[in-house]
């Protein structure tokens, strides 16, 4: 039983041909699932190819008040880009979006269609030197990167998507389908109110992003890496006086706890352990130096500008390093990358996209892990995070590993929410956006006139029903 | 004749003090100078010095009707920040807005009142070894910057405002007078739509900002800088080969064309000629590196590192690079910055804020030179600009100096913003935003859409007449 009445899908098969319209239950399982939690129900997958075809088919389903929810490479983490069970709201899926890739080397700049993965610009830009050089876990398509503003474990040093977009073209939700296009590449440009901003970091609320023209840069030409022991409550400090003596070679600084360590070790096969005698530190710090440019005669190679960089602030009489060691980058950001692997294997996981003003984090998660103890002893704090950032993935690991009852959880959740937001300032959402997933938590945390002006906002662009996400007002 | 009742001067006088309301004429003069054109004739000037003044100043101005202009520096170049003649316009001034200035050196951030001028801000941050690495002509504050999304000379490495606004507490035009706080210092946030990009670049068409939340910067401990003499066409080249070469420590790469050079040689007392035998090249390029850590132990100075990687470009085949100056930083932005004030000097400029994607910067250079050459030959092309970010100051010096005809002036200026945006893709204002100056040129070049969706989008937070400019959605 489907919203859709027959008139909808000859339509749909009218703008994109029978093989753009997916109907089949067992076909539109895979645009149903999400990458956490389970799946939804489709009343149909549509599959355009252009913007044109994006354009009449929004154009039909807000003339027909059929909610419909944008869908890209499908990596988010708050189910913000899948249906809902009830069968009514229509996936368009950008996957076919795959016309536009343009590198313009003296430009540095690139035009990509929405549904371009990453790697297949990251594959593009090589031969020019060039990267996006945003890092994630998962290979999203663009348009969803733009949409969820993605940031990444190098947002020390090169910023979130936001950054990097010059250029956006979208299909609004009204009766026309009205293709918006807003600054053409431009770096430089207050020549209107920045509409464009609206839409990174929209949520696929405001329209449907069908291509952005981004700014890229030149690859790492040089990488150093290291695993930093920090003295205990000088993470920060620590923090500071990299950035005082790496300068604008520092690229990215993220914290792991043991909790969160062990688990990988634990559990991801052929993970190294790089410890003396496989001792695990309360937290360690990933550290990496980039340089663009290639040494040059005489230039100390960025090992050992990095090695002598470290002695210097363990000579310190204060110094906040304990200990350090050096070691082949991707050896490292193998241990980074193994966690959220090792915390799934390990049992149920509570999980928090928590950010706070840096000067923050700490001192959040010493007031979270006291009142766990007391309260949920039952749960293991298994954090890691772009703690450079204020960025802190805040997840809590169940003894015995099974599932418990739907009401501590929720109490579990609230008392951490509540800590995090009231207490100190944080967000709940630091990188993942909003979607179905925290939809309770942002009527219940986001200040009331924020949340008007949102909706208002939201208003003027949209007619119909977009997104799997509601900006709602109530109290 | 002022449009205010005997009511309205005591309800600002109740709220500010006698010393906070500025009447007469002689004493308003300075508020209602912009520091292009002539004078405007505010209604009144308002001087509040906390955000609850502002509040109860602008719902009084909403609910009676009467439109208001927030000033901060006033150092804008487009008559945003002034009023017209019409005697109806109230001044609200930020300059008594100096309460909040902190710095919290472990997060990298400042909290600054909006009144705060860019210099106290630097002062305040230089203790701690930081700065806001947005370098200007002139010394604003910091309120306008937030509105005006400021650019600059560095912004090929740092960026613009919006890229250091972390937070903002604008008070929106409106009965209420309601204070909106956004985003309180985070750098990681995707727990709402970004409310906050809206006010980064609103010209004070959306409010009034009355405190910004920065992201700052280590200071440079290192700085080298070269003159350089690019051969023919190839200034893009050069551009990319330094982008390779010095990687992240490429901090400024600034266009300079022989007219603006000789008319700062010819006009601004004591600047030295750099270029052997004082003659000046076509084409010049003012190239800085900087380093945010100092040198460490076997680490060649960035003056060896500058000159040796210009030695590489300079020997290769079909290198991009004529000749090269090296001297010391400040001497050569002497002449950068010496630019404007040559060609004010020299006779009457007729000046354009130009932005480009950066490949067609030197496209465009050549059409408009042609095009003048035939139609305008008593104009004469002395541009600069920061090309890197595709930045053009184009502007052009009538011989013999004096003023035209306006009708000629208007046709010279259509020719080249014709040219400019609908050749080229440009922007007529990369850097200095929206004003009375630039409403026409709005209006005629802005495509109905984008400005039909600004002003529908400024309807969100504007019940009042607020701002020197107007969204206006006429064809």
């Amino acid at each position: 039983m489907t919203v859709l009445s027959p008139e909808d899908c000859a339509v749909f098969e009218a703008i994109l041909g029978p093989d753009g319209v997916v109907l089949d239950r067992a076909d539109m399982g895979a645009y149903a699932v999400a990458a956490r939690y389970g799946a939804g129900r489709p009343a149909a997958v549509l599959r355009p190819r252009e913007t044109s075809e994006v354009s009449r088919l929004v154009a039909h389903c807000v003339a027909r008040g059929l909610r419909f929810i944008p869908q890209s490479g499908n990596t988010g983490l708050v189910l913000g880009s899948t249906p809902d069970n009830s069968g009514r709201e229509v996936v368009i899926s950008l996957e076919r979006m795959t016309g536009a890739l343009e590198v313009d080397p003296l430009d540095r700049t690139a035009r990509v269609a929405a549904g371009v993965r990453l790697s297949a610009l990251n594959a593009a830009l090589e031969p020019h030197g060039l990267f996006l050089p945003i890092d994630l876990g998962a290979d999203p398509m663009i348009g969803g990167m733009a949409a969820t503003n993605t940031g990444g474990a190098r947002f020390l040093r090169y910023g979130d998507m936001r950054r990097h977009v010059l250029g956006l073209e979208v299909v609004l939700p009204n009766a026309q389908g009205e293709v918006l296009r807003l600054s053409g590449g431009l770096r430089k440009d207050n020549s209107t109110l920045p509409l464009r901003q609206m839409f990174v970091g929209s949520y696929g609320l405001l329209g449907v992003i069908t291509e952005v023209t981004l700014e890229v840069h030149p690859r790492p030409a040089e990488t150093a890496a290291a695993l930093l022991i920090p003295r205990p409550h000088a993470v920060l400090e620590l923090l500071v006086a990299l950035e005082a003596e790496a300068g604008e070679t520092l690229t990215a600084f993220e914290g792991m706890s043991r909790g969160a360590m062990d688990k990988a070790f634990a559990h991801v096969p052929g993970l190294r352990n790089p410890f003396p005698n496989g001792e695990v530190p309360d937290y360690a710090v990933l550290v990496e130096l980039t340089r663009s440019a290639p040494a040059r005669d005489g230039q100390p190679s960025l090992d050992t500008h990095l090695e002598s960089l470290l002695a210097g602030i363990a000579a310190r009489d204060d110094t906040p390093l304990a200990d350090a060691l050096l070691g082949p980058a991707d050896h490292l950001w193998a241990l980074r990358h193994a966690l959220s692997e090792g915390l799934r294997a390990a049992g149920a996981v509570v999980g928090f996209d928590l950010a706070f003003r840096r000067s923050a984090v700490f001192a959040f998660r010493a007031a979270a892990c006291e009142q766990l103890a007391s309260r949920f002893p039952d749960y293991q704090v298994c954090d890691f995070g772009h703690v450079a950032d204020g960025g802190l993935h805040f997840n809590l690991l169940r003894a015995g590993g099974d599932a418990e009852a739907p009401a501590r959880r929720a109490e579990l959740r609230a008392t951490v929410l509540t800590l995090a937001i009231e207490g100190f300032g944080g967000s709940f959402s630091g990188e993942h956006g909003l979607g179905r997933a925290n939809q309770d938590t942002y009527e219940r945390f986001v200040p009331g006139p924020v949340r008007r002006y949102s909706a208002r906002l939201a208003g003027v662009f949209a007619e119909g029903s977009v997104g799997a996400f509601r900006l709602s007002t109530e109290p």
